[in-house]
């Protein structure tokens, strides 16, 4: 047929397919395809190698992943992913994210109030007890109904503030998944070495392979104020890798759009993408110049600053995977011939054959309210932490009297835990910066909701954003986590009775905030998830699972090699090393080796592996992965993805999505070599003996 | 057929089709269609009138348009067209943008070093002596022999420096008209009003009718340092205009895009828009956190932040008309049918058939160097206005010994008076500004081509963006224009000599821009000009030259009238008031009026018309184009468009654009009862008796 010619045209770009090729694919742990990998690379693993894997996992609940490396609860992450923290213990004076950080002794090693370290150590199918509380129902009913079941499936899971359960939604509603995790809240930083040799290159460099970073950190779980006691970890490979050895990764990849139909990819390319791509690009103009106030403003905006990069370069990525007419077209195609198959069956086409256009009616719906909806319910519109704050404290008072089942699901019982955390963390707030932030998003929810809008108007009065942001964080306590706790605890009388601006600010915003969440729950994601939930049912009716859910930040496991790519006629080598590393350095930032290694350079060999490429399917969320070989022993650290991984949200393409890790050798090098971090080199090595 | 149908469907898009709607189009003074204008409003104008109004018309060769309003030289335009000039006339401790200016004698009107007045005195078509010069040439060289003519046919008639010759292409090369202007250059200003009632509701209001500005500026032009005497002026409307009535724009629109083809089109939306919008999206963030250094900086980065805003607000109006379906897919509709048309023709498709193809192949090649072109040859990577000067001094210095017609265009003989008075202009060039805008650029360049280009690494070497650009801006000289003439003046052994840090700079890139200004000329402007020519010669030969060309900035003449308009089931009024202009008032930037106007609020008639709307087909560039009645008396001042107006690059849609304009009322009203500028309000009373 005319359409599977050009498919075939196109094929390095169909995507989410169902039969995938070797590499492609983030596979949960429950249904993992032993035989599919068996047949790609002759290798038979069984379920107690799976459950090692996983147990010696982690996530770090704030949205990286992670693992054990020692029994002693010793867990290896990047030091982007804990740079909040390090920002955090910094002051004015100890700058630990420029100066890095090297607990000497186990009683050195420095809590981040704000770091959860999840395990997953069950997974039951509660798909059909969800699908029962739906049925009969409207699409928006439906929708409540199976969110309310979630809330009690978790809070009956959830035994204690030890367990975290969360109902996991997996291909866009086919299946529904209850994850146990084992939950620690007491992190502790152990190691971080210096922004300038985690961050080689800066934004420049971020997502272009060839990379030069010891992207790197160790944090210690506590249990009862001592180290926990783990009984799965990951020991460290002997001798690494070289070109074309197997590799896994074991991690939790955010959030992919695979599955999502063309409507949906369309909207978001025409809608979606530009405004926030226009913010982030402002945001970051502005943070830059802040950052020339001073030494001190440039130290507590850096973290900000490096995500909004990071973010938007993800976005970049995305748009560019999107303004190639290739891929969208490849897309028309699979979901043509999904459709076609769906319809030549009666059954099937009377059941499911709507499915698309449900979607795509709702989609166009979503043009009237999205720019609302950004700006109020996920407040791009204030844009700072104490507005965070406020926002949780008003809407806590609301809904935490409510039966659990009735709540937002964010205050679902299952949930508060970590919402606590988050609330009560001494992360310190910064005045001068959440003006700067507040005011930036208060122009802009002048500019997307226009001045003569009543909300804009009852907000700003007669003041300019400038004024009303130094106003009301001046005279907000929130910056305070003892005052946080004190108005949690007040209740829905204590927050009535608040004065302070940002309370009464986040009070003046929340019934129109939640108006606009309402109308964009029920009359657009409803009947998109429907939608999803009978193309997903078709899908299973014709395919079985033998595809792999997108990304939900949840475990996957992929497989896949070291191996460089070829791009522009040039051929990108696997590896750098420690001499390339120091071929990098200029003296500039982002450019500038740390002193340490500049010290030691003579010292050091320098063909030691640094970063290296491999195929293995990633995306953000990643970040901190261990790379492991077929003996689940540790060769590399997952820090960053070449700039094609960034496409593929879409789809994944073999020949340059490139997964890109610290070297195992380099890790133990180096904190051997350069930072005489001698207690946990023993550590490492003693645990990988065992 | 099915075509039409759908064609019929969406005609409100159809634009730049051979039979435009009533409003629709901006006629050129020697091809206006007087027998449609009079079977559309049965009013019959002559060659007289049209000669009157245009001699009556002016530009201000920066960007704007403006028109004489007495016989002593007297020209009006809008505050914001000389924006630069009232910054240029201020210190710190006289801010003429914020306190306005009034000249109380004529002896007070300041010069304005850097504007220029053009008034259209001839128009000759000289296409075959152009075509004649490329025949039989590739496209590349023809293009070459098209520029080289053209040179030559502007030298000839440039007689005096008093006289400014430009050979226009129209109708995207199917016509080559020479334009003759007089050119004047002793400039001064006699009337601005106040930043805060010129710009009431800042970049928030901007394109978005309701408004409530008093956007105008009197300026005059000298000769011999007495008043210019001018033979044709506009007089004043006694009674102005109500609701229905016909209103003429004459004007000089900058650029449309009409005639492009859809692969064109397609190319901006994709290729060309976002890269734009992102860099001037964060340049704005930076700017707007400038300004918080300090008040100086604030009023001295002021201009730069309203020009940047500007163009953001009107890329995102193309923006939002390209991301709709509707508009893309009309213009594949009229595509496909002229395309089909000429294919059923024989001889005319073997001449004409292939044109928009060869447009097609060059637009695909683009994608490989329009970022390296923006960034080197558009100086996108450098983007300050010490680099500007860097740069024409150094390519002067290359340029001006050549033979007239063997230069680039800008250095050709009749266009080096406008060159030298930008280069020699006294316009006050701020350090601390320039290090801001320059580190920018560089951190684009660096972004766009990559820290492992081989130009990047050698103009950055081992400094970071900010280091090189401090070094750059304070070692150079160039801010003093005794210094530009100097080196000016000093040719090429004096640049070849000069270690200005700048001119270095700007030596080093000049190879490599011009190589991508070559392959951009060659690969890509010349196929494409060549495929339009060919498809205006197939349109001409299909249907005469019944249409309108794109805008380029040369004078327009379009007819209207004064209309509201329907949006989301409101009523949008034609006219605001003095009363409603009070009622915008909140005391914060952007909605604060000033002074003067706060202290009269008492004295003043609030129904007094402030702003109208009419169905006028303008662009920018329009700014400052007097509105007149069908006698050819003002009776308004474009200064804006509603936000429609900015799809109206694409086609006019006359439910929904509209042009913004100053009422005449409104201006003759302040300047007599708020700022007692008795003189001027004489001299235009007078002249509109006469």
């Amino acid at each position: 047929m005319k359409t599977h010619a050009v498919a075939g045209a196109l094929s390095s770009l169909l995507l989410g397919a169902p039969l995938a090729r070797a590499e492609e694919g983030m596979w949960t742990f429950n249904r993992f395809p032993i035989d599919r990998l068996e047949r790609a690379l002759g290798l038979k693993i069984d379920e107690a190698w799976l459950d090692h894997v996983r147990l010696a996992s982690a996530r770090l609940a704030q949205g990286c992943s992670a693992s054990f490396v020692s029994p002693d609860g010793l867990v290896m992450t990047n030091q982007h992913c804990v740079n909040d923290c390090v920002q955090e213990l910094s002051t004015a004076k100890k700058d630990l994210v420029a100066d890095g950080y090297s607990a000497k002794t186990q009683a050195d090693e420095l809590r981040c109030t704000n770091l959860e370290v999840n395990r997953l150590v069950g997974m039951t199918d509660v798909t059909p007890r969800v699908m029962k509380a739906a049925e009969g129902k409207s699409d928006a009913d439906a929708n409540e109904a199976k969110k309310a079941e979630m809330s009690r499936i978790e809070k009956e899971c959830a035994t204690s503030d030890a367990v975290r359960c969360d109902v996991v939604t997996l291909y866009n509603g086919g299946v529904y998944d209850l994850y146990r995790y084992e939950r620690m809240q007491d992190v502790r930083l152990a190691f971080a070495p210096e922004l300038a040799i985690a961050f080689v290159g800066g934004d420049p460099d971020n997502f272009m392979f060839p990379r030069h970073d010891l992207d790197v950190a160790f944090v210690r779980v506590y249990q009862n104020d001592k180290p926990a006691k783990v009984e799965h970890w990951f020991g460290w490979s002997p001798a690494g890798t070289k070109e074309g050895d197997v590799t896994f990764v074991s991690g939790h990849p955010g959030s992919t759009s695979r599955l999502q139909t063309v409507a949906e990819l369309e909207f978001w390319r025409d809608t979606g993408l530009l405004p926030r791509l226009l913010y982030l690009s402002e945001m970051r103009g502005m943070l830059v110049e802040y950052a020339r106030r001073g030494k001190e403003q440039a130290r507590h905006s850096k973290g900000l600053l490096f995500g909004i990069e990071n973010y938007l370069k993800k976005l970049k990525g995305e748009a560019q995977a999107l303004f190639q007419p290739a891929l969208l077209q490849a897309k028309r195609i699979t979901e043509r011939a999904l459709r076609d198959k769906v319809l030549a069956d009666k059954a099937m086409g009377a059941k499911f054959g709507g499915a698309w256009d449900t979607i795509s009616k709702a989609v166009a719906k979503a043009s009237d309210i999205v720019d609302r909806h950004a700006m109020l319910e996920l407040a791009a519109g204030f844009g700072c932490d104490l507005f965070d704050f406020a926002r949780t404290l008003v809407r806590a008072a609301d809904e935490i009297p409510k039966p659990n089942d009735k709540r937002l699901r964010e205050f679902s019982d299952g949930r508060l835990p970590a919402l606590q955390m988050a609330l009560f963390a001494k992360s310190p707030v910064t005045p001068e910066l959440e003006i700067l932030r507040l005011s930036f998003g208060l122009s802009k929810l002048r500019e997307a909701l226009g001045p003569d809008d009543a909300l804009v108007m009852e907000v700003l009065g007669n003041a300019a954003p400038d004024q009303l942001a130094a106003r009301v964080v001046k005279g907000s306590k929130l910056g305070d986590p003892k005052v946080r706790k004190q108005l949690y605890e007040s209740g829905a009388a204590g927050i009535a009775a608040s004065k302070d601006p940002m309370i009464v600010l986040a009070k003046l915003v929340d019934a129109p905030a939640r108006a606009v969440r309402k109308r964009m729950e029920d009359e657009i994601e409803a009947p998109i998830k429907k939608g999803h939930e009978l193309i997903a049912q078709a899908r299973f009716g014709l395919e079985g699972t033998s595809s792999y859910p997108d990304a939900t930040f949840t475990l996957r496991l992929s497989y896949g090699a070291v191996k460089g790519w070829q791009e522009g006629g040039r051929t990108i080598a696997p590896y750098t090393t420690f001499g390339s590393t120091f071929d990098r350095h200029t003296g500039a930032d982002p450019f500038a080796l740390p002193k340490s290694w500049l010290a030691k350079k003579g010292e050091l060999d320098f063909a030691t592996p640094m970063n290296f490429v491999t195929t293995n399917d990633i995306i953000g969320g990643n970040s901190g992965s261990p790379v492991i070989d077929r003996d689940k022993r540790i060769v590399g650290l997952i820090f960053d993805g070449n700039i094609h991984m960034l496409g593929g949200d879409y789809g994944f393409d073999p020949a340059l999505n490139r997964a890109v890790a610290v070297d195992s050798r380099a890790i133990l090098y180096a904190l051997d070599k350069v930072y005489g971090a001698t207690r946990l080199v023993a550590e490492i090595r003693a645990a990988s003996q065992r």
